[in-house]
């Protein structure tokens, strides 16, 4: 039977996190642990709210998708303060890359691979590079090594070929990867980063993805049990509303425990305009979802408040 | 059997539009035909690209959604511009907007309603009272006369038991309905805003409804025929790249005619990521969509070009 029930503003969430359950804590999408972990740059402006420079410590590698390095070049006006934040790759057709921007970045370390296919998005061939950085051998050797054009990798799709070749052997583990400039700029690019959550979640599952936007962090809540964990006062000074979105199709939402409205066996579904929007977390130290099929969630952080958190 | 057939970049489309079939002329999303237009404001920062003079001007009712009426009054800084442009109503809860602006547009004659429920949004509200304008014969008369509070109508519920009791014996005709800052807010917002785009099509299909962003003009197609005109000055100067978003739920595609990429008998769903993102319209004067479940359409809008573009 379906049911709403209405919290308290903080409660005490008592759950067993089982072993297949998924697991995040919602402050290593700002602040990752261990060394597998990436920020990367779409082609939208980079809005002043971020704290740019801290999100940008906080990784230890950074992609531009192409037009992302101008942004990144325009963001950091003044050269003194450009040349501390290099990126380590840029990467897409290079059809929106301007070249002075190139030809500095070139100049300064970063590896610029061109991939020009036009069956892949930018956004895609970044995340393949990424897999490549993080887990293939091969591709080290190139990047490093190599004089040769375009670091000798084919530039119609050499990174699609050796992901091909060499995924299902690679050992992953974990990454961490921050998404800037996502959501919020063509109507249809912000779907399609919305499907990339839903094509990670199936196809490169190692990486933990979050979109950062200057309202709200953006993720993928997996099927099966999923929670979400956090220090009491990151939510009393970082943590607003949150949406439980079902963008992928119609689903249930089985069970949540911590939200201020907690549902059981609630159908929800955007045709018939039931979601669940400005719920928010009151789990004091955790909240818990177990959703019939992937659902986005969206958290909205309050960035004046962050800027200052002790992390 | 699905096809994708890309096309030239100008290509006459011979559609015979069927007595069924819904159909739109893609400019009267912004300069509406008739005397049944309303604007609605949200509460967002209204941006400067919009051309927000030229658009008040093109409808004939403006209404602010709580802090929407904030948003109005900072965007129009100058006391004597300001003076120009007071909406007919606000409506909400009214937790957002400021007691200043509340005084200042009531005083200029603005309609206020107050419905506090906390079982509707406030976009919701905003267009129960706007299906009430346009229809209901009392309530013109309520708003008119009555020196009540809140009009006379029940600050908890008023406009919705208008609405139950009155619906099914309007008179209803088109209603042209434009939405600022539905989108690119908080994403849960967001995405309540492309529910509305549902709801709306099957509660009250009376109105033609558009989101207008700084990127893009965003709107629900229909299953069962689909035809959007335009006039090709209008292609070559104002309109960019489209996109096809099943955000509802998985469907197909069934036959698209004056795209760059037609399909036929396309399956397109956010999980599997296939979803015609960066496509854009080819045909000449017009294109034809089928689609077996309503699907979100986005068509990128030159905003530069369009404040100047003369229709």
């Amino acid at each position: 039977m379906e049911k709403v029930i209405e919290n308290e503003e903080r409660i005490d969430i008592d759950v067993e996190v089982e072993l297949n359950d998924c697991y995040v804590r919602l402050e290593s999408y700002l602040r990752p642990e261990g060394q597998l972990s990436a920020l990367l740059i779409l082609n939208q402006k980079i809005d002043e709210s971020l704290g740019f420079e801290k999100l940008w410590n906080a990784y230890h590698v950074h992609v531009c998708a192409d037009g992302g390095a101008n942004r990144l070049y325009e963001y950091l006006g003044d050269e003194i303060v450009r040349q501390k934040y290099i990126p380590h790759y840029i990467v897409g057709d290079l059809d929106s890359v301007r070249n002075e921007v190139l030809s500095y970045y070139r100049e300064k370390g970063a590896i610029v691979i061109q991939q020009t296919s036009q069956y892949a998005t930018d956004f895609d061939k970044c995340v393949k590079v990424l897999s490549a950085h993080f887990f293939s051998t091969n591709f080290a050797h190139s990047v490093q090594n190599s004089s040769q054009f375009n670091h000798g990798i084919d530039e119609e799709r050499g990174i699609l070929d050796i992901y091909t070749a060499e995924r299902e052997n690679w050992h992953v583990e974990k990454v961490y990867l921050l998404v800037l400039n996502a959501i919020d700029g063509r109507f249809d690019q912000t779907i399609h980063s919305i499907t990339q959550l839903y094509t990670l979640a199936h196809r490169d599952s190692y990486y933990q993805v979050g979109y950062l936007t200057p309202s709200d962090l953006i993720f993928l809540v997996r099927s099966g049990g999923f929670t979400i964990t956090y220090r009491e006062k990151f939510l009393d000074q970082c943590i607003g509303n949150c949406g439980i979105l079902p963008l992928g199709c119609p689903t249930t939402v089985l069970k949540t425990l911590g939200l201020k409205w907690d549902v059981e066996n609630w159908s929800t579904s955007i045709e018939s305009g039931k979601v669940s929007s400005s719920n928010r977390f009151v789990g004091r130290d955790r909240c818990y979802l177990d959703v019939q099929k992937p659902v986005v969630m969206n958290v909205e952080l309050n960035l004046k408040k962050l800027l200052s958190y002790e992390f």
